[in-house]
């Protein structure tokens, strides 16, 4: 399992991806699920991926080398489309490729086949966007209403983004959000697990404003989740006692 | 879908379920999922469903009424079985019967067969004990390592549970908490709602402590609900951001 969150506020976007992944529990491993693609100036790409690796890597493979020669599309890449839009469009195409050679031998031998990619990020004079790509190809946009998109292990993680992120939150406290929902995630379930990798990206720039890795002895991620956790008590012992139940006699 | 919590503490054992229904979003509807078996001084059992309401109703009508009368078991019910093991064995026997005859019908025409029942309780002379009954009619028992059982919609509540739920949390604080549990699941799930109904039984008693209705217009749990969001905000603005990242560049 793995757990990856994308964030698009009004300063910007953040994605997070864990590491960790497992096929039972005496074969857990570290992998980077959160590849960038760079070209400054001119486009920033940010891929999370869940789910199968062995579909992920390759699908990703495919659309930064290039997979349809022969077809109408040409040789478009990751490197080369000219648009949010087509990245996660090419990205789909990937994984449909993928899995459908893929599938049918993983479903019969009764192997999981489920994978999806985040893509986040800007290209050109475009503005910047982010999607979820589904399994089966097709994706769906991040909007303003519900300004973050999940992949994973996306549930326990969830009530404290829908408690408090916005839009209008500020990027460093969105990052500061998507963290503590890592630490809720990583709390209740231990397939999702350090170091986290973290790539930032500003409102109109062509270049990420941080990458980074919370690795295992990240002080700052550990104070963090001690001070939600005595946050969280003090909220609790904040709260009376039911009024209708005499917990006293 | 629905959520359901069982509680078990030093001082007792706390039981919580919603009363939403729903079979797509056209047809929601409220029923009890939390039923209660009381003789009092002799026997208390509370139980509450997750799944599809046909077979739980019917198995629950079924380890009621009994409906083992050719077999080995006689006319065994829940108002006769002699322990809280029984009861729960009872149950899944039940469900087992139920959903042997259903599935392959609801299957054949895709329609969801999955069911749980959770069963708390304590017989005669016997201590209290809570266990979680599958589907396949097979159940877990609650320990005090990890003091709760939960079906239906429970990843939403789980993170509270496991940051501050222990078997030494006074059973008041237990309530409070697991209110606080339907609380985050509402927010994040539809199919979450309220009425919710609650029991609650404290150690050594053969009658319930409570019984309780949180209607629409409780002004405790919108309290709750209010303080708590309250709570949490004020827990996230004592975190600070992360040092890596300068959010006012």
């Amino acid at each position: 399992m793995t757990y990856c969150l994308g964030m698009l506020v009004e300063q910007g976007m953040v994605l997070i991806a864990d590491t960790r992944t497992n096929a039972g529990v005496d074969h857990i491993s570290t992998y980077r699920k959160l590849q960038v693609i760079e070209v400054p100036g001119e486009r920033v790409l940010m891929v999370a991926s869940a789910g199968s690796l062995s579909l992920t890597q390759a699908a990703f493979e495919f659309a930064c080398e290039g997979f349809d020669h022969d077809g109408d599309g040409g040789a478009e890449t990751l490197f080369t489309v000219t648009g949010m839009f087509a990245a996660a469009n090419l990205l789909g195409r990937a994984l449909r490729k993928v899995r459908g050679e893929a599938a049918p031998v993983l479903e019969a031998e009764g192997i999981g086949n489920d994978a999806s990619f985040l893509v986040g990020g800007a290209i050109g004079s475009g503005r910047r966007r982010l999607f979820l790509v589904y399994a089966q190809g097709n994706f769906i946009e991040c909007a303003a209403d519900q300004p973050y998109l999940q992949i994973g292990e996306r549930k326990y993680g969830k009530p404290i983004l829908d408690r408090a992120l916005t839009h209008q939150t500020p990027l460093d406290e969105a990052l500061k959000l998507g963290l503590i929902s890592f630490d809720s995630t990583m709390k209740s379930n231990l397939a999702v697990g350090l170091p986290l990798d973290i790539a930032v990206l500003r409102k109109g720039e062509r270049a990420l404003a941080l990458r980074y890795r919370v690795g295992t002895d990240d002080s700052y991620f550990a104070e963090l989740g001690r001070n939600w956790s005595a946050g969280l008590k003090a909220a609790l012992a904040g709260i009376k006692v039911p009024p209708y139940f005499d917990g006293a006699r």
